[in-house]
């Protein structure tokens, strides 16, 4: 049976569940399931499977699954890694529709386990079970009342569905959302991804009406283009953690999950470019969850902020220019109403310094007129525990406001003991509060950004590269020459595909004689002329090159004194004589690709995040300033453009200070034109335009190296 | 009486202290420091002074501190601004040596209560009373049993001295440390800094044997080579947080203490000059704060974790290789150990995965073969709540562990509300303990940085301006020149001063007639020629200079070409021209300098930084890529060297990828020149040195600023 789209429907709302597995024991996990079941209050039917008993906990235990009278929709299997086989047989024969497998023993444990794991998904697969696992610790869904989980405690309910690919993250996360009362739609395990994986979950979550925000735990994203198809149609703010960004850690992901994960710099550009939230800590992605599930939207970057310190007000405006946000402006009418209102002393300039002795009430008013002036996309509110400080009337009175605004109105409660009580009350409530300023700051920073690539998803046009495929001139001698192994292209198929696609190079052209080399050099002056690359593969050591040719009588002499040393030192008797035109560059650039996946990325989106486009400045300073943006083939020209703007070489490139503007527009042409050659020729796996020399009317490749793999 | 060193004692230590301003309202400012000081049983005599009252709370009440029969050593003042000067009238009459000015009303308002502030910090200097404010919450010495402040709560006793120049930022670092059961040995509002400032106080703390780390919040540094002296000396971590880096904070500060900022480089130069740990966040703060009074030192950089969770390892990973530390590889001999003691599933690499069923007691073997191990420099235990975890059991364990090792060991108990119970047993026990990964890790490369700053400053010979200044050839003419303003030095004083300091320039000649300047070009080819200065301001536009001049034809040419225009086009009857060897440079280099505090900044330390010294990238690419770094006179030949070793230029310098080293000792030779060119005339305000160009065997400076100022 193929995947049909609400395959899902089974795992996350089932009427009835069978716990196979469970035990006399109530501390072994199989009890522990369905404890957490009946705990709960599952409504539906739940039957108990294991065949070494009649009776446990007051209820019938069936011998196998297979004996249960009625219709089981969803399999609970918590049973030794070597009898869950046997146990899925049971399950199709009974036409159960999904499956948790929580036992572990499987792909994380090496070869043996792998192809167990794979036997078992290939029968569920081919009989329409989905399974979610193994080794998981499981699913919850609180607006079913379902835990099928062996998770120490249950989720509070909300609106936040989160898939974790460690079990433990998905325990710490549960922890932290106690604490703060913040609740979810749905908890999910993912384990080792059998067969449901995260991509199927968060499509399926972006079509869940109870879902406003996706959070998600990572440690590889194997369906890339998939992803992003997914993050760029939704409006809901999908918020990942991706960890193993450091060589070090990619080893201990390895050795950890068994698989491999995805460079760092193809997974932030990806995200970036589908409007997906990347977080980097544990309470950043708490946080910034919070602050999507709890709070009003945010429009814009201009933050103003209220305090009851001047301390505090300063750091907090540190931390918003900091982190790309701006200082509101507050209006004249603002301004004049809060003066009237604040004692003479305060200052009523952005951050707003209420004083020290101010009662809860005296935030009132600043509050509320700066939640009505346009000028201002959000508040901060900051409270330090003083003397007078009335903590929890502070925060029954924030709850008050914010429950009326539509803008995002972010409590700070700095301090610990004492200002907990505030939080507490902030949390009871559904107002995303924070201990530090910071951690305030960094969620609105992060909203900010998110709501921002939406607004320019919108108007961009969504481009499909299936659309943009086409056939290339030199198809099937590409592809004849793409090997399992990486393989350079011949330096003339490489001139090939540049012409093919109009790509500038320099002029040049392949002489025998002094007097063929003086019709192009009066041409084209200044010149270079050097050995063929056939005939010679070190040019500068041997000085078989020479630049800067200007005149007939300099180049008639070194074309002499090259010819002499290739006849004579190579024993070349007729040495071909390379010519080209010299390129008085201003500017240096650089552009390269990867390839994410393998030579049939485009055919199915299944596989990998295709072609990563790096561009910046080129020339010795690559290494050094690394001053490289990238993008994701396809790119539309404004995403492309977004990429440039990002390079700090861009600012020289269109002109500054004073300086004419270099060639920009052909820049972005030859962009265009390697991106066409990516999507025309897939095998290519990586190429290297660099330098690109930049002129005031072209942007010429000198040098273009292109490799392909299958 | 001048200041005497031990003139803080009576302060932090008195024996006798008079509440000015105690009110029959027991929540008035003076009733409570009243309360506050009664509260904690300070053992000495209190006596409350107030005109209207005869007794109150059951105590005598004096008309004024004059009334008093016995010694007083320390005053409290909580009276209206306007009559505090009468008061400190009484106090310097009783011979009271010192005050604590808690009312606010002075140089924060404006001119009116600065010159009342100066007043009486002038009237208090002079009769040696040390004064402690005003506009400050107070000061709290537990170990003595004295909390002489209005906040809302007391510390507990420890070895943290704090200082704060923001009231509110005490209140919530008191918060943060009641609910971590972190103690201080100081606790001190600052104030407006009459009197008392924080260098004054730090060089106490330095000296204190109670306390073992100080912290201080800072919104500006006024004697900055003092503190810098200071912090080069001492052997206790001083932590400063001083925010105002964005220069919309600067506005921030400037409205709420009326003073100016230093800028963020220097300031952040001057710290890590110092060995002093400059940190950016209120969380930041507090645990490096913790982790420096709980924990035992951190001698080297390889961490290793040990962790009941994949996922988090990971993440653990991530963060220590992003922070600069490294990620221990542990001896065989460990491992081994470990192997035999875990489950055949557990990893053994680092990190050390005890897996998710772990009790306490897994925990305890891999710890402590850790805390043996020659390879490993900290252990980070962390810990997620899954469903066996034993969180209260594993803290005891960590607790018991930690007291025996003489490394650190930090856990990281990931999660919120059931971890909390863990948590809080740690902090009973005085264990730097986390709720994230990313916390503790920050902590712990902070420690890191602070012990190599301090080994190498150990290294270093510590310099002294005052030894290294010295008489300068230009002193009568560059003092007669220095204005109030900034003004620029003429060229022909600039390139005295060049060759007074031995500064590479290039040759050249003033001639008048084209065979000295063929003369000239002779010895020097390729050459440049310009008009003067005098004669011309924007040579490049109206092609009054011509560059690559290899020969004498086109020396010939060029010369008449711009005679010709200074001639007809100027009307300059007998024009002077500029002859310059030209440089064929492989680099370019930038120095500049700008100036912290006046011109008599190396005669006194109490006035600023001093110079500090910018180097890089030079030419265009200087303001695109930033590739700067800094240090501040006098810099030490090795400090020279970490300052230049911290660009990324100084790599391509130093020759790399097989290409040749290009003249670096020439640079440094340059900077050192530099530094002595400062020393000599501290007139100098700021000066550019941009481009040096670097050739195999020189550094050229061709283009020299510099503008002097008093």
């Amino acid at each position: 049976m193929p995947k049909s789209d609400n395959s899902l429907e089974n795992l996350f709302n089932p009427e009835s569940i069978a716990i196979i597995g469970v035990s006399k024991d109530p501390d072994k996990i199989g009890s522990i399931i369905y404890s957490n079941i009946c705990e709960n209050k599952f409504p539906g039917r739940v039957y108990l499977v294991n065949p070494k008993h009649k009776e446990l906990y007051g209820h019938t235990v069936y011998e196998s699954v297979k004996s249960i009278p009625e219709q089981v929709d969803l399999a609970c299997i918590s049973v030794p890694a070597p009898i869950v086989e046997a146990v899925i047989d049971d399950c199709i024969e009974k036409d159960v529709k999904a499956a948790i497998i929580i036992s572990a023993g499987f792909s994380e444990t090496g070869e043996q386990g792998t192809a167990l794991e794979e036997k078992i998904a290939q029968k569920a697969n081919k009989a329409g079970l989905r399974i979610l696992g193994p080794n998981c610790l499981g699913m919850m869904n609180p607006s079913k009342r379902l835990n099928a989980s062996f998770a120490a405690s249950s989720p509070l309910e909300g609106n936040i569905a989160f898939l974790s690919q460690s079990g433990a993250f998905c325990t710490a996360v549960l922890d932290m959302s106690l604490d703060k009362n913040l609740g979810f739609s749905h908890f999910v395990s993912l384990g080792n991804k059998a067969d449901i994986e995260e991509t199927e979950l968060i499509e399926y979550f972006c079509d869940e009406k109870k879902v406003n925000v996706i959070g998600a735990y990572l440690e590889e994203v194997a369906n890339g283009q998939r992803l992003i198809q997914i993050a760029k149609k939704t409006a809901k703010p999908i918020v990942v953690f991706k960890p193993g960004e450091s060589s070090e850690a990619k080893k201990a992901i390895s050795s950890h999950t068994g698989s491999l994960a995805g460079s760092a710099e193809t997974i932030e550009t990806a995200f970036k470019q589908a409007g997906i939230v990347q977080v980097r800590r544990v309470h950043q992605m708490f946080n910034v969850m919070m602050a999507f599930s709890w709070s009003k939207p945010l429009k814009g970057n201009r933050i103003a902020v209220v305090t009851n310190a001047g301390g505090p007000g300063i750091i907090a405006t540190d931390d918003i220019v900091d982190s790309g946000l701006k200082m509101a402006e507050i209006s004249q009418t603002s301004k004049k109403l809060i003066e009237e209102h604040l004692p003479s002393t305060a200052s009523v300039i952005n951050p707003i310094d209420v004083i020290g002795d101010a009662l809860a009430e005296r935030y009132k008013l600043p509050i509320e007129v700066l939640a009505e002036d346009e000028n201002v996309d959000a508040i901060l509110v900051v409270l330090t525990p003083q003397l007078v400080t009335q903590i929890e009337d502070t925060a029954k009175l924030i709850i008050n406001t914010a429950k009326l605004s539509d803008k995002p109105i972010f409590p700070v409660f700095l301090g610990g003991k004492y200002v907990s009580f505030g939080l507490h009350r902030l949390y009871d409530f559904k107002i995303p509060a924070f201990q530090y300023i910071s951690d305030a700051v960094d969620a609105l920073s992060l909203m900010y950004k998110y709501y921002k690539t939406e607004e320019n998803l919108a108007k961009k046009k969504s481009l499909d590269f299936k659309t943009l495929r086409r056939k290339g001139e030199y198809e099937l001698e590409i592809a004849a020459g793409t090997k399992e192994t990486t393989t350079a292209l011949p330096e003339p198929m490489v001139q090939n595909i540049a012409e093919e696609f109009g790509i500038d190079t320099p002029h040049q052209q392949v002489v025998t004689t002094v007097d063929e080399a003086l019709e192009f050099g009066n041409k084209q002056y200044p010149v270079v002329i050097k050995a063929t690359t056939e005939d010679f593969e070190h040019k500068t050591e041997y000085r078989a090159i020479h630049l800067d040719i200007h005149t007939d009588k300099k180049l008639r002499e070194k074309y002499f004194e090259l010819e002499e040393l290739l006849k004579e030192k190579l024993r070349i008797p007729n040495p071909k004589i390379l010519i080209q035109e010299q390129i008085q560059f201003k500017e240096e650039f650089f552009l390269g690709s990867k390839r994410d996946g393998d030579s049939d990325v485009y055919e199915t989106e299944d596989i990998g995040f295709g072609h990563i486009i790096a561009l910046g400045k080129g020339g010795i300073y690559t290494e050094t300033y690394k001053d490289i943006n990238y993008f994701l083939v396809p790119a539309s020209d404004l995403e492309i453009e977004d990429a440039l703007k990002q390079t700090k070489i861009w600012k020289i490139i269109k002109g500054t200070r004073g300086q004419k503007p270099l060639a920009y527009k052909a820049i972005i042409n030859t962009i265009q034109k390697v991106q066409k050659m990516l999507l025309t020729y897939p095998q290519i796996e990586s190429l290297d335009l660099n330098p690109i020399l930049v002129t005031k009317d072209r942007a010429v490749a000198v040098d273009i190296k292109i490799f392909t793999k299958k």
